[in-house]
C-alpha cells in the first residue's frame, strides 16, 4: 500500500467518526473532513433533519466551516474526505470552493455526481476540475448507511 | 401574454431588485426570491465575497431562509425565481429542497445546469424533478451582469 493510501485511510476513519455522530443523532450517516497540509481544518456530518436545512449535507457543513477558518471562499490546496460519493449539490459546492482533491468512500449509484450518474468534478466545461480518489474504506462507509436504514425499518 | 407569465415577470422584478443589492455590495449581481401561494417567503442575493462562503449564491441564501421560515428542509409547493440560470451546486440544492418550480432569467452558457451544460432539474435518475421556465426578463437579468463586469474592468 502506498503512503498516500495510508494517509487517505487515516483521514477517512475521521470522516467515518463524523458519520457515526450523524447516525446517533438520527441523521443519515454521512461524514466529512477537510484536510490541509495533512491536518484537519474542518469536520462535518449530515444535519439535514436537525437543522431543517436542505443544504446541510456533510460536505457543505465542512466546506462552510473550512471557509470560516480560512476567511475566504477559495479552498485551494485542501482535500475533502467524505464517506459517500457527493450528490450534484455537494459536487457543485466542491467545484465552487476550488477544492484540490476529493476522496470518497462508497459509491452512490442513486445520486452520485463524482462518477456514478455524472462527474461534475472533472467536467472540463466548468472552471475548475480536481483529482478524485474513490473507494477508500468503501465497505465501512457503505455498512454504516446500510445498518442505519436496516434499523429504521 | 398569459396570466402566469405576468405573475412570473412581477416576481422576477423582485429577484432583480436583489441582484441590484448584490451589485451595490460589489458582489456578482444575481438575485433570487422564493414564492409560495403567490407571496414571497424568502429573498436572497449573492454574498460570496462578503461572507467568504463559497456556497452563498443567491439561490442557496434564499433556500436556507425559506427552510427557516417553513422549519423544514422540504420546500414542496414553492417556486424559486432567480435572475441567472443556476450552477450545478444551486441546481442540486433546488432538487434537494424538493422545490416545485424554477423560473430563471438569463441563460449561463459557462456553468448553467438547467439546460445549458446539463439539466440537473429534470434528470429522471434523481429522486425529484421539477418544472423549469427560462428566459423571463432575460435581457434585464443579463444586462445587470454585463454592466457589473464592464464597470470592474
Amino acid at each position: 500500500m502506498d503512503k498516500q493510501t495510508i494517509i487517505d485511510i487515516s483521514f477517512m476513519r475521521e470522516a467515518l467518526k463524523e458519520a457515526e455522530v450523524a447516525s446517533k443523532l438520527g441523521e443519515v450517516p454521512v461524514g466529512a473532513v477537510i484536510v490541509v497540509d495533512n491536518s484537519i481544518i474542518a469536520r462535518g456530518h449530515n444535519l439535514r433533519e436537525l437543522t431543517g436545512d436542505p443544504t446541510a449535507h456533510a460536505e457543505i457543513v465542512a466546506i462552510r466551516k473550512a471557509a470560516e477558518v480560512r476567511k475566504h471562499w477559495r479552498l485551494t490546496d485542501m482535500t475533502l474526505y467524505v464517506t459517500l460519493e457527493p450528490c450534484p449539490m455537494c459536487a457543485g459546492a466542491i467545484v465552487q470552493a476550488r477544492i484540490d482533491r476529493l476522496v470518497f468512500g462508497a459509491y452512490d449509484p442513486k445520486s452520485g455526481a463524482a462518477g456514478s450518474l455524472m462527474n461534475i468534478l472533472q467536467d472540463k466545461r466548468l472552471n475548475h476540475q480536481l483529482e478524485v480518489t474513490a473507494g477508500i474504506l468503501a465497505d465501512d462507509c457503505g455498512k454504516i448507511l446500510k445498518d442505519f436504514f436496516k434499523d429504521r425499518r
